[in-house]
């Protein structure tokens, strides 16, 4: 960035413009372990007049821009590789309009979910998207977050109808619909969601609200191998329970659990499985169907959470596993996969891992949400252990060809950011050149978030 | 369409070429009523190889060429504007795989979703998109059709997992996965449902299968007036029945419908209502309770539709309305609108409706998938009837500036096609330009479907 840039953005942010070196480092990372990358500096917007002049001096003078909102991007998405400007909307919280007739809330793009949730919550709604992380709606929509919720609501891509954009040549735009279904013209929305802030900038958002399901229970089933505990993922979803949440996590993960917030659930592989029904009796019903169901699969016991104080505590400590996870190993990085297959090739794909960590002799932890066929394998070793990473890659790279000839895909949920660039010419083949035409089209000086998600622009 | 041109067509297509007149004709108009205009030429493809022949012939000789399989669209969007070759799509017909551990079907787009539903029943599975005519899949995911269900599953975009698409090129993509979701990269399967074959030609897809529910009762509840069922159907959403299917119909549709079919409904305005459930005890609870709350909202009675046969002579019944009203009127020509608002705006946006057609003497019938907030207004008169026609069109663009200032889109299933293409600057504003973009990107000689989405490509 020129000092003339850098004084152009002072003159028109004054003290919302950082370049102090803690605020520079803090902007320089996310959650994924990569490289620490520092801009040259921070603009704190506080509206989409904020973000759009920022683009127009990143224009006049060429300088990067990254969005920057909660910072719990997993793939490096957020890491200024360039430098240039950390655009910081985690300001933009106002709340524009909640409909509950409508089932929608209209946000800025800092709003993160759980701020949204404790809003809706007294009207009987919620939002389903809930990633773990305390994300913001605008860089969950940047990369289609999901969570726990998506095998019964869907992701971020179901759950988003309209969007304000700002786009680089300085117009901003509205795409979507706050209709539950529209067919007006080519859908410019879901090009948007997923694109990790280089194709344009989230100024705004209008989201779908469900109404918080009466009645619900979760369960625990610990099984003696992760493989059992894949196959009865899939008789489930096969049994048409619907269930709102449908996890599996591994003996390890459920040990980290246990040491990080002192629980003692049995440290074997276990599905977690939430269902809900608008009564009572039905709520019952799918209940001692699914326990049977997990009983003929080979679960070793079936625990149930019925208080919502009790399920709270179960869903928190799922939400919490990958930290726990990363704090088992204080000293070594971690390397979360993200892959997603059709649910019937979910064990086959389970298998294959499990055969490829073991004969590579390596450490690492399965968790996922199965309902979707997405799991996550944590990877784990010191950051200078070179011949172990580069086993690490290794199986990776396996994992995700054997993902592609499933049909799968090898991002469920985390988005491409750095670290999945180079599986994207294998999963896509000539329409990766069509996502390149978009990034030409939208972003011609290719000044949006350079570097990710196409491994040359 | 040059004498080379055809010629080139012959060489490569022999008997798969017709220039018959009744050919021509049969795919010179769609259910529109618009002006019909014969294209030069048909081929009927029987695969993938004969579509990327046709567009290689297309883009050397520059001719038109607008995709045909069932020729069910109500917008014109099969009309060849410009003459060149319509490329039926009709025979492609080949169901390339059923999966139904991982709910999905791969098929080639002439296959139609009752075809499909025929061939997984079997399975306990069904596909739940049904826009009424026996319309086919690839022309469903060219309007993101949707229909009876979608209240429930969604349209076509929400059950469309993967695309394969001829591009104008020369290339053949595969956009979108397999997998339930994905955030890898750009969402490009989403430009291409709905864009009406403009800006390539689906050749497969991979669509979402659900499982059939095993307790499912229909409730037929006439209301006084419109107003008082359109604002049940607004309480029935809020309530959180997630009914598998929420439709209105007024008086006129019921009395059309009791001439067509020989029926004798009362000929009041109706809500039909579908509630499904896992369990018998669970439907119950849900039934007393939507009944209540239509009893409570002014219904003159409740019925009841239990057994599979009933049910099954209520919606054909209903997917039939739209053809039993132009039968009622046989010399008339009939046009659909097919605005979409958010839910809380129905019951303002058909009061407004009532009142502009009342206020204008016209005749209108009113029938739509109201648990959508997506209603259609049937409008006809004597083709010849200018000063009627010029009284429905003036209504037509007060109920469309009506419905985008509530926030709402102008189709929210039957697409854009000629008649919705001045509507469209309208809603999208400056997102238009874009559109065109990739239209030019996509299209850069305007030879796919020309004249149609976009008022100039």
């Amino acid at each position: 960035m020129t000092p003339e840039a850098l004084s152009a953005l002072h003159a028109r942010f004054g003290e919302q413009l950082s370049t102090v070196p803690a605020v520079l480092d803090a902007h320089g990372r996310d959650e994924s372990g990569l490289e620490h990358v520092r801009p040259h500096a921070v603009v704190f917007a506080l509206s989409e007049a904020d973000v759009v002049d920022a683009l127009a001096l990143a224009r006049t003078h060429q300088f990067a821009v990254v969005p920057f909102a909660a910072g719990s991007s997993l793939e490096g998405q957020l890491i200024p590789l360039r430098g240039g400007l950390s655009l910081d909307v985690s300001g933009m919280k106002k709340v524009v309009e909640v409909q509950p007739g409508g089932f929608q809330a209209t946000v800025e793009p800092g709003v993160t979910y759980p701020e949204l949730n404790r809003l809706v919550r007294a009207q009987g709604l919620f939002f389903p998207v809930d990633p773990g992380a305390e994300a913001s709606l605008g860089g969950m929509a940047s990369t289609n977050a999901s969570g726990t919720g998506a095998v019964r609501y869907g992701t971020m891509r179901d759950n988003v109808l309209e969007l304000r954009v700002a786009l680089m040549d300085g117009r901003v735009i509205r795409v979507g619909s706050r209709a539950r279904k529209t067919s007006a013209g080519y859908d410019l929305k879901h090009l948007f969601i997923g694109a990790e802030g280089t194709l344009g900038i989230i100024t705004q958002l209008t989201v779908r609200l469900w109404p918080l399901p009466s009645h619900v229970v979760a369960l625990r089933c610990p099984f003696p191998d992760v493989e059992a505990a894949a196959a009865c993922a899939v008789s489930v979803m096969a049994a048409a329970l619907q269930p709102e949440r449908l996890e599996l996590m591994d003996a390890e993960g459920l040990r980290a659990v246990n040491v990080h917030k002192g629980t003692s659930f049995p440290e074997r592989p276990t599905l977690w499985i939430e269902l809900a029904s608008p009564s009572a009796a039905a709520l019952e019903e799918a209940l001692s169907l699914c326990r049977e169901l997990c009983l003929d699969a080979g679960a070793l016991e079936v625990g149930m959470a019925r208080t919502a104080a009790e399920r709270a505590a179960l869903w928190e400590a799922r939400h919490h596993a990958f930290y726990a996870l990363k704090a088992l190993y204080p000293d070594h990085t971690t390397l979360s996969t993200d892959l997603c297959v059709p649910l019937q090739h979910l064990p086959a794909i389970i298998a294959f891992t499990r055969a490829q960590v073991d004969a590579e002799g390596l450490h690492a932890s399965l968790l996922g949400h199965v309902g979707d066929g997405n799991f996550h394998v944590l990877f784990h070793a010191r950051p200078d252990d070179t011949t172990v990473w580069a086993r690490i890659e290794a199986v990776y790279d396996r994992m995700i060809a054997q993902t592609l000839a499933l049909g799968g895909t090898c991002s469920g949920e985390h988005g491409v950011g750095l670290h999945k660039r180079r599986f994207l010419a294998q999963e896509h083949g000539e329409a990766l050149d069509l996502m390149r035409d978009l990034k030409m089209l939208l972003d011609p000086h290719g000044l949006l978030n350079p570097g990710k998600i196409l491994p040359d622009c």
